[in-house]
């Protein structure tokens, strides 16, 4: 892998220490390109006749096998959605849960995976239980019938010990969108059943973009919480459900063609790098953050092997607007005190070295 | 409203007869100049910041401030969703039914609606009874909680009779997929509480575009059934809850930038042309399609004052093609034997005349 010509394909990287990605990442230009051709081709030539949907159907179908190239799953174990929230709703709206059901979560859980948690309990009446994100796998009890949490901390970039909970025996939803492209994901080593992810973060995609895996077997637990036409084998026979094979069923509306244009390409660009190269590379940066930060004295939250480095300081946000005035773009934590930098393998130790001299 | 000068808005129209924006509408040059502007800004300047999500919520404010005007509701009645099946989802997903309340359909509804209405059947364990389209209201029996219907049929164009269906009594869901920009469809006058909507199609928004209209004070019957961050009122206290005020709880995801700037430039577009003058003429034209190919002895489905008109055909698909290599846009419906034209305001006589030739 060659940082200097990955660093070249994100315009942004010229100008702007980019060290958010956790939040959106860095479009690659020719993504951008894509995505704009795109656009102007069907605002030319319209969006209808067979080869327009032949066209974009084919888009999707290559997005999906990127993706399943880079979990290591199958491509019929991935449905398409529009964000890590919709995979999350698919599984916690879907899961058969009931009162005296345990649902287990912890206290570094985004509003992505909270709320469609709370508005299943608020449906199914079972009960959820918050522990510390560490401590995880050894509370999982004799009531816990799903864990469901972070792969990586979007708060503190702890990693969560999949090996402990795999060894429970639980059954395992992990909210990825810190983890899909950033760290390694591949399906069989995980070992979870459900694992939601985003487009628009670490996979440079368009907003808007996201997708889940569903191990094979594992989609009949959840129904169909959210079918529309793309979920149906059988469209003319709606009324009777028959949905697709796997994970497809739990595909959330069409992927449009710009979106699909610009994601093919931006996944094209990473994984012409190599993904693990891009994850190695950034998690080694993202450490080296942490350890310039220690040196200078600032108190770095308990993290893993991630992207993400979060420290302490008074009036975070006051601190990111300043920031972002000098080009170096990070964000706050709101109530953890806490400033974020997302690391990724496009980033180098200037950006690192801009942070620290901006702060 | 100068139809020339519409028609000049839409690239397409130069050389293809476009007839199917009951699928996809055209796209306006300024639509697809302003998403494409938007995906190189974001690019180039990054997708972070205070500044950028000041801008991408603003766009968002003003897509629902523009469809309120459409609508005659107040902004707070409206989410933005991705699809018409996204608004019905959370209807029917979330409407308050079991075992012995009856929904009422009918024998016209699209799988973006059956869909959601027989997965919602399966959790719940109502009742669906399906009747005829312009027989719904005179069944509406006392069993019947909820109507959920076309407002206007995808598959005849027939126009259900809301006066009758309001003279029940019953609470009424519209699938409006057809409907919104096609048609009047003033919140007020059609004396609905839900009614779903699509903005790629008679909009000419972005694919992956939608809205739902929540009557004020019908969001409470309906839950939390697929909440994300956009649906809370303190993301801070997601695992309470806390849901914003009237529709925009219902916000499936943010609107990303390109989609936002191409849906508002379509607004704008429509809106400057005045939407009562652009339903108006297309649904004028439409008529005048369907007299032209009864005069030559073409079978048309019964229809109503819509934009939609389909016709018998023997090999609907083959005549669809064959059309589209005269660059003649229009659909078949499987199943239905029928091939079926969309009429736009953007469109002119010489559209239907190369229709009538290519047929």
């Amino acid at each position: 892998m060659d940082p200097t010509a990955l660093r070249g394909e994100f315009p942004v990287l010229r100008s702007v220490a980019y060290l958010n990605t956790g939040t959106n990442g860095p479009v690659p230009r020719r993504a951008a390109q894509a995505a704009a051709l795109q656009v102007v081709a069907e605002a030319e030539r319209g969006r209808t006749g067979a080869a327009h949907y032949a066209y974009v159907t084919e888009l999707k179908t290559r997005v999906r096998e990127r993706l399943a190239a880079l979990f290591g799953c199958a491509a019929g174990e991935l449905a398409i959605t529009h964000s890590t929230t919709d995979g999350l709703n698919t599984v916690l709206g879907g899961f058969p849960l009931g009162p005296g059901d345990e649902v287990l979560t912890t206290d570094e859980e985004h509003p992505g995976l909270l709320a469609p948690l709370a508005a299943a309990r608020e449906r199914r009446g079972f009960s959820v239980r918050v522990v510390p994100f560490h401590e995880i796998a050894g509370e999982v009890g004799a009531s816990t019938r799903l864990v469901a949490c972070s792969h990586v901390s979007w708060v503190t970039g702890q990693v969560v010990n999949l090996e402990a909970l795999g060894a429970t025996g639980v059954r395992v939803a992990l909210d990825g969108a810190q983890g899909l492209g950033a760290v390694p994901t591949r399906a069989l080593e995980l070992g979870c059943d459900y694992y939601a992810a985003s487009g628009q973060k670490w996979l440079c995609g368009p907003d808007a973009s996201g997708c889940l895996y569903v191990r094979q077997g594992a989609e009949e637990h959840l129904g169909a919480p959210w079918p529309g036409y793309e979920s149906l084998s059988d469209p003319g026979l709606a009324l009777e459900l028959e949905l697709h094979d796997g994970a497809r069923r739990f595909d959330v509306g069409p992927l449009p063609g710009p979106l699909a244009a610009w994601w093919l390409a931006s996944l094209d660009v990473l994984a012409a790098a190599g993904w693990d190269a891009v994850s190695r590379r950034a998690v080694d940066l993202a450490g080296r953050l942490a350890s310039m930060l220690q040196e200078r004295g600032y108190e770095v939250a308990a993290r893993g092997e991630s992207t993400l480095v979060s420290w302490r300081m008074d009036d975070p946000e006051v601190v990111v607007n300043r920031l972002a005035e000098a080009r170096v773009m990070v964000r706050h934590l709101p109530g953890r005190g806490l400033v974020r930098a997302s690391v990724g393998a496009w980033n180098g130790e200037h950006d690192l070295e801009r942070l620290l001299s901006a702060l």
